[in-house]
């Protein structure tokens, strides 16, 4: 997508085929909105690192650098023992996305039954393929799910408004994103719309991230607490929800970021459509009641306790807002269960949460 | 309430009666949890900015304040014309809150059939009045919702966890609070508790007020985001919800704290018991449908761009945390419909929203 009129990806791997030197880079997502940094990875504790910490996050982007993450590892010693460690290392950062998992098994099929001096060349060629795929399920989802918003704007002949939670736009993804590419695809389309975006408490990746990469891009939308959805949904000022995922089960139950089955409590209770947006990677065939077994990630407390932005005079800052001594818990995600979803939208068109195997069969 | 071994309200109205002066305290709420400063109130004015900024809030103490608001003014020029200044005035500050209404009218019927003379002597007598009314409503509240929370811990034999969302505790009325003074009352009688503090955003009550009023009582307490709370109930970690209410209609309607009706739904799905706790003035007899026609007050954007806190360095700092232009929206109310709501704990007692009237018919 277009950053002042460059294009980037979240994330891009080059090799000098003279030299063998590999570059990594990222966009590091915790200075945003306030700075744009860009960060090279140079070891598999720097891809580690960078997941754990979020520099880089959204399952898509969690799959696509675990699986550079793979590649690098490999260049510094490819034997058996490598292999292992570089996994156990990258599966470790984060519990709850399925693409991560997802990533770091593929590397493992492609590269294990290799000769050692093959498998970095056949590592890095595996995690450009990752990334490559990765855009043209979110572009394919963006066209399924365009549609969706251009049959609701042909319905109501005014500004469709579209509520997301979280951030699934092309950062959290190598491009594109997911629950944004419907919304970038219609946009670009022409399509009058406007977004609600959740601030998305505690980490605030909806008012830091989608903001941000909405307002680059041009398209119509306005930042609103975690606490408004329900009551803008009650007055009719929602006409879609979309989300994406980290997580979906096989039958349809949708893992994402804390706070998204409370929207979509809300939007079945007025009736309104509730999707989400999910590459097939994303889908987890091994799992059937995400309630019970979507391992849920419980992260610090500092982030409910700290609040990052800018001061008056420019400088970026931390702030405390709880009182001395006063715990808080963190859960990151939460389950939405399938009865609440309205269709899952993929790379392969749009389903029912029922239908997502039926869908995958063929 | 107990401050560091010393009682405290949230307002108090003194009068010299040799001298005539008169001293009325608040304690400035917009500066917790990181300092505690009180401020005093000399006139109509600083009344209608101390409401209108929050430095008090809270409907029962939104209606304290404006009373001693009218009291104020009177002394200073008490003819009709000055009468009917003040009402508008205050009425004008905040347009959600009942209560605020209720007390300007109250005062208002107590001294328009006076002469001039008499009417500050009889505004100030009513406005103490109020105040202890208050106090005595919600000590009715904090012993019939304590009996809700008794009934749980001898039902379950364990911790019971309640969840709360916003500040309805003694810092939103005169003392003890309407949603916290059973937790206040089960505590103190030796229940085991824990409260579940929604940090409540835009502007944190949760976090700043609730936690800190239940911190200075010793009452076990974890902050959580706001989105966190149906996670939570979905695995059985909540056993009651409790909020206060802005207004309620007498159908049963609860208007409160914006993202109150997404904890009612999650309630709602998990069968988790919700109640509102109510002192009367807060009823609106003269309205049947909430969600129709109560106005709900849209606070201004900085309240979502902007958040307040401590720095490292113990400074109290505000961060903004949205995009360069990026808009936020801040609706700072909902409602919940009846159908969503448990009961209603009074001062008479605990009924069904649908009862509401027939509790009070006597």
């Amino acid at each position: 997508m277009k950053i002042k009129d460059h294009f980037w990806r979240t994330i891009s791997g080059r090799k000098n085929d003279d030299t063998g030197e590999i570059l990594i880079e990222i966009i590091d997502q915790t200075q945003l909105p306030h700075q744009f940094v860009v960060r090279h990875l140079n070891s598999l504790a720097e891809v580690a690192h960078a997941i754990r910490h979020m520099q880089v996050r959204g399952a898509p982007l969690i799959g696509a650098t675990a699986a550079y993450g793979m590649a690098l590892a490999l260049k510094h010693g490819a034997d058996d023992a490598a292999l292992a460690d570089a996994a156990q290392t990258l599966v470790a950062t984060r519990p709850t996305a399925v693409n991560l998992r997802w990533a770091v098994e593929r590397m493992m099929a492609r590269v294990q039954p290799l000769a050692v001096q093959e498998r970095f060349a056949a590592a890095w060629d595996e995690a450009t393929t990752i990334c490559e795929e990765d855009v043209s399920l979110n572009l394919a989802i963006g066209q399924h799910g365009a549609a969706l918003i251009r049959e609701l704007s042909q319905r109501h002949r005014r500004t469709i408004n579209i509520l997301t939670h979280c951030n699934a736009g092309w950062l959290a993804a190598v491009d594109w994103g997911t629950a944004l590419a419907p919304i970038y695809k219609a946009f670009d389309e022409g399509i009058p719309l406007h977004v609600w975006v959740d601030e998305t408490r505690p980490r605030n990746q909806g008012a830091s991230l989608t903001a941000w990469e909405l307002a680059q891009h041009g398209v119509p939308h306005t930042v609103i607490a975690d606490n408004a959805g329900g009551h803008l949904m009650q007055h009719g000022e929602v006409d879609m929800v979309i989300v994406g995922a980290d997580r979906v089960t096989s039958n349809g139950d949708v893992c994402n970021k804390i706070g998204t089955y409370l929207k979509a409590l809300a939007a079945f209770d007025n009736r309104i459509p509730f999707y989400a947006a999910v590459p097939s990677p994303t889908i987890d065939w091994n799992m059937a009641n995400g309630l019970r077994d979507i391992p849920i990630e419980e992260r610090g407390a500092e982030e409910v306790a700290w609040v990052q932005g800018r001061l008056p005079n420019g400088d970026i800052a931390r702030v405390h807002v709880l009182p001395e001594g006063s715990p808080a818990a963190n859960p990151a995600f939460d389950v939405t269960p399938a009865r609440l979803v309205t269709g899952i939208i993929t790379e392969k068109g749009v389903c029912a949460p029922a239908s997502l195997p039926a869908m995958f069969a063929s």
